[in-house]
């Protein structure tokens, strides 16, 4: 299977195209959800502005939630679909990174569905009631990078009371429009822009090594490898900025998303959660480049001693990572765990776990 | 932009996870658009009976329209959406070719929205009333391979009275759910599946080199090209049929389709699509395999003259369809044009227009 948002406004000026998409939605009373009481950056909170600009031209009212925890919470959901009677609002945009449109898809989920009122009953696979379709369009405006949730069927809810993850996962809480600007990206800073790469290609290298890829799911995953080992170097270190390697980074981002999305993560993932849940100050994308390579690396030990299908893939993945042509399962292995450490370095991600600690 | 169907079931056995979605999507009263009617082969009258049963396993009543036309017809539309209201349905499948997929495409954007009732009011790029929201779910399952239209955002009527071909393009009316089994491709005589890989790989061929292509319509077009070149001797001439190699020729057909959805096309439809508007009796796949050599040749001859990025793409294009490495735009161009004139007379596909004419 294969799950995609069913329109997607990608590259330089994706914002501003939006404004176009919401008016022919006929979107006139519009929820946006994002997390601007939690930033500090003015930068954040001028998307805001912006946003409500185009909404504004669009002919648009918005009513803004702006509440939502940097883990989004059940209580943050249950106070924007009070919002969302209230102003009896057609239409749901969220703004930020993954929390803002976790809270966005869960209130959607909810708003007007008869049959489910609280985020506990659509916990699960498709557990939303049978026969129900969303009864409001979301756009979703990525302002964070590398956080997919824009372009997901997947939604992460906290519930501090009985301090549980709620995970929804369901085709039809993925947003009707996902927007990833460029221009957004142009303002974030350099080691913003590393690790949100590297999570990325960790995403799409877990996803194509995954046992639920299909050849649609590998097409993205390889694209996304090939567009983030080609500019991620570039992207972080030119000065001026580079607008084309930016870009070339936010549709390798956007790639990795939809693949993962459909195909799933491994091991790389299972630890930075696990250690993440535990020492509640690591930050995920930083452990995220200290495992890559060493996951890759018990990846390939694993795939030689299984069989050739599963030793052939690393050959593909060195072949996408740029390493000379090979047809020996066990130089390719080691050609993309040697780019992958190189790439981490040259971003000056950490490459330990004690330098993951010594930042905090 | 980017547009796909937000779930796609794909591959062996696509058909029997139907029943499941189905079920989950609470459809209780299916509106079934088909060909039926016009087909003389049992095996395709077979498909649509092994669906009502799917259907039948969900506890959802199926009411059947088999009267589509070869080309679907506003008379077709109008006649299903009033089966549509009889029955008060609650969703839409379609299983055929492009015409059953299209005729639902119509209904669906009319069935329920108060504001739109005929086709030509469709007419267009999203011209749907501003603020629906399709009132039913549409899955759509192909039975002829390289339809693409199962995936994809266009519906192409025919209006008989005012002999006008209508075309709607809106991402509202992409289906909900889009479904190829490769299992109803084992069904298909060899000249159909060659005839169709073809076709598909002048989709992917023509979306890549398209001016509205990005990297993520780029992705899915050069995926299609590498499994399209590999594996489509072995899908039309191994017997017994080569269950993998289908299955790979399938999933090549959904990234073709995906890319063009968003990227648009090219010559090689252009001309085949004006001959056969010209001559009623010419098969439009048969055409495309004798242009697109020619086309591809005049594109390279082109891109050399224009600029590095454009010639830079042959680079690309050579290596997905298996070329040796090279550097040279010229003998990337000299190596697609080959290989792909190869691939034509290796499934033993007309290289001529006077053979197109002969097999009339």
């Amino acid at each position: 299977s294969f799950f995609a948002p069913p329109f997607s406004l990608l590259g330089q000026g994706a914002l501003q195209r939006l404004g176009n998409v919401v008016s022919e939605s006929g979107a006139k009373r519009c929820l946006v959800v994002s997390q601007t009481k939690h930033l500090r950056d003015e930068d954040e909170k001028d998307v805001l502005k912006r946003l409500c600009k185009e909404l504004f031209d669009a002919g648009t009212d918005a009513f803004i939630f702006s509440d939502v925890e940097l883990n989004a919470t059940t209580e943050n959901v249950a106070a924007a679909l009070l919002m969302a009677y209230e102003y009896d609002v057609d239409s749901i945009i969220s703004a930020g990174g993954g929390s803002a449109h976790d809270v966005a898809k869960a209130v959607r989920a909810l708003y007007r569905n008869p049959e489910q009122d609280a985020v506990q009953e659509l916990v699960g696979v498709d557990e939303i009631a049978a026969g129900w379709i969303p009864a409001v369009p979301h756009f979703a405006v990525s302002t964070c990078m590398g956080a997919c949730s824009a372009l997901t069927r997947l939604a992460v809810i906290t519930d501090p009371l009985h301090q549980e993850t709620l995970e929804i996962v369901d085709w039809r809480i993925t947003p009707s429009v996902s927007c990833d600007d460029t221009l957004l990206m142009l303002e974030q800073p350099r080691e913003i822009i590393a690790a949100a790469g590297v999570e990325s290609l960790a995403h799409a290298c877990e996803a194509f090594l995954s046992n639920a890829s299909t050849p649609v799911t590998d097409a993205n995953a390889l694209h996304a490898i090939r567009l983030l080992s080609s500019y991620l170097r570039a992207a972080v270190t030119s000065t001026p900025k580079d607008t084309k390697a930016l870009d070339m980074i936010n549709y390798g981002m956007f790639l990795a998303g939809v693949s993962f999305n459909s195909a799933g993560l491994g091991l790389s993932h299972a630890i930075a959660n696990a250690l993440c849940a535990k020492y509640i100050n690591l930050l995920s994308s930083e452990l995220l480049a200290v495992m890559l390579p060493h996951v890759l690396e018990f990846y390939g030990e694993q795939s030689e001693e299984m069989n050739d299908d599963a030793a052939e893939l690393f050959v593909d993945l060195a072949e996408a990572m740029g390493c000379p042509k090979t047809s020996s399962p066990a130089s390719a292995v080691k050609c993309v765990v040697q780019s992958v450490a190189r790439l981490v370095s040259d971003v000056e991600l950490p490459q330990t776990l004690s330098e993951v600690n010594a930042r905090q």
